[in-house]
């Protein structure tokens, strides 16, 4: 019999961590474009991925193992993650008895659409009566304190942007990634859901209430070995109209030593805003620095990450090395990888 | 008999106005230190006050007239505000014969201690039987939307400060007094608890979640006629290592058109935060035009409020004349008034 998943009680202002492994869910879903956190989580945390689930008739799958919850808890999965989302952010009814079933199997669940798991009657009964958890990965854990500024221990990295979804996410876990082949002991640190779930812990910065962002961001990366590094997720951007206070409360927080400026290709305009332009590589470089230094007087930009996914290859590399030219620094689209990027990586370690 | 009051409801996206005229309930302390929302209404509300209550034996008056609740109901109070806090933010169980009385007699009860009034079960089940409202201005209103950043009508000025608790409140409230005197069609906009009190309406901005802090201001300042000025009572400082993304926020959604920097003479360090050196009053002026640039091109600082509670009249008036002269712009103590302050006050309208 599956016993009840242990309840992992994490120390007073520590972060708690996911159960894993974890069972991919992916619903009824026929569009590959609403399954962005299963994907994420099979090319990202692949490893803690025992395999996937969905109901009859769906049509994506990540290409990991299919099985049912059962099966995947006999073979060490510790929750069953909802890696897609449907438009309006719901849960449909058709998704009830695959995710009671996995409660029943021994699974939490775990889910970050706008519907709260907690409020759904049926979930919440059965959870409750086998000691499962049903969790929610877009609310902050209790107790964040205020910022108290004081410097930590360790090195830190931050991505920081010129606009939201230009690839500050990605360019840290490839970092990481990166990192760790080299032998550098590194940990993402993850302030949105997709994040989270990616790392196993985190904290929703956007979620957080705003006279404890700061706070937060210090409580994500804490004191560590003089030689660790947190590589931690950006939000927003500083020239970000309705963002920008979390941008520099996480940048604040974060106190980083070094700092990658992400930007993605053609975008011209803020996301959303349009009467916005985005600002220059150079401009957020510089204003990254300068209200950086207020936490952290030794911060540096090593440099850019360019996001080149509208680009063709050779397009690519052709404008990943004109503008290593033009800024003087090393840029690179850490999706494509190969030298340039290697070279980032580690310039950020110099 | 007193008649329920009558709940207002604002329209969608609108901020509820609190239910006035207030009475004052003062409890049992005996050190005017913890009456300084008592106070304060007293100083900025005191028409919207009908007087003062307190448990037998209280020490601490604000000179308004002494009556129960019944009396106060009588002469057109609509609620009573807890006007004082006791070290620690709870409601002493001395408190509650009161503050049922004031319900029974007709009155909503306002709060902003850190104890909520809802969960004192006495009081929910009183106010529950009677349709009375418990509120607390700690908490922000619902269907705070994301910034949109898009040009409102109107002027703004926000008062934004070196550090916390400079004068950032008095001055905008100063402001809107000499204004309103000279016939500018003026208001004062509360981002704190007891500027809520005194505004009799305004936004908890520290308790907004960091992803609506902007868009929290944008709703504190709508489209207004094009001679009508929101006078914004700032938060915290750019340069705090803990608040300085809320200040951000702040600047970005109120778009103000007009600043005024405050500071206190002789602060040198940030409060509580002893690692980190006080701004100066130039690199405030600086970093907030540039900041506040990106959501109005046209802001610009109209001077400094200085305040000089630490000196006699006559070394204020000496230094508030050298910091003018230093500074090239109008310097003032609102607390002390005078040509200077009208000065200023003028300075900001131009």
């Amino acid at each position: 019999m599956p016993q009840p998943a242990r309840s992992i009680q994490a120390a007073p202002g520590a972060i708690d961590p996911l159960p894993q492994p974890y069972l991919l869910f992916l619903g009824d879903i026929a569009e590959p474009a609403y399954a962005k956190t299963a994907f994420g989580l099979r090319d990202w945390a692949g490893e803690r991925c025992v395999g996937e689930y969905a109901c009859v008739g769906a049509k994506v799958s990540t290409g990991l193992r299919f099985m049912p919850p059962e099966q995947a808890f006999a073979e060490g999965a510790r929750s069953m993650v909802i890696g897609v989302a449907n438009p309006g952010g719901r849960i449909p009814p058709a998704w009830l008895p695959s995710l009671l079933q996995g409660l029943e199997a021994g699974l939490d669940l775990i889910g970050g659409m706008h519907a709260r798991l907690e409020a759904i009657d049926s979930l919440r009964r059965v959870a409750d009566r086998l000691g499962r958890r049903l969790i929610d990965v877009r609310h902050p854990p209790p107790g964040i304190p205020v910022a108290h500024g004081r410097k930590r221990s360790g090195m830190r990295l931050l991505t920081v942007g010129t606009d939201c979804a230009v690839g500050k996410k990605y360019t840290a876990l490839a970092l990481v990634r990166e990192w760790r082949g080299l032998g550098v002991d590194a940990d993402f640190r993850a302030t949105g859901q997709t994040g989270i779930l990616i790392a196993g812990q985190g904290i929703p910065l956007d979620a957080v209430v705003a006279d404890f962002a700061a706070g937060a961001a210090e409580m994500l990366s804490p004191d560590a070995g003089a030689d660790h590094w947190d590589v931690i997720e950006g939000q927003g951007s500083l020239f970000h109209p309705a963002y920008a206070g979390v941008s520099l409360a996480l940048l604040h927080g974060s106190q980083p030593d070094v700092v990658v400026v992400c930007h993605e290709v053609g975008r011209d305009i803020v996301l959303g805003h349009p009467g916005y332009p985005l600002p220059g590589i150079e401009d957020t470089v510089e204003l990254t620095l300068r209200l950086g230094r207020r936490t952290n007087p030794q911060i540096r930009c090593a440099g850019v990450s360019l996001n080149t996914a509208k680009l063709d290859a050779a397009q690519a590399e052709r404008l990943i090395a004109a503008e290593s030219e033009r800024l003087g620094c090393p840029v690179a689209d850490p999706m494509r990888g190969g030298e340039a990027f290697r070279r980032l990586a580690q310039a950020c370690l110099r």
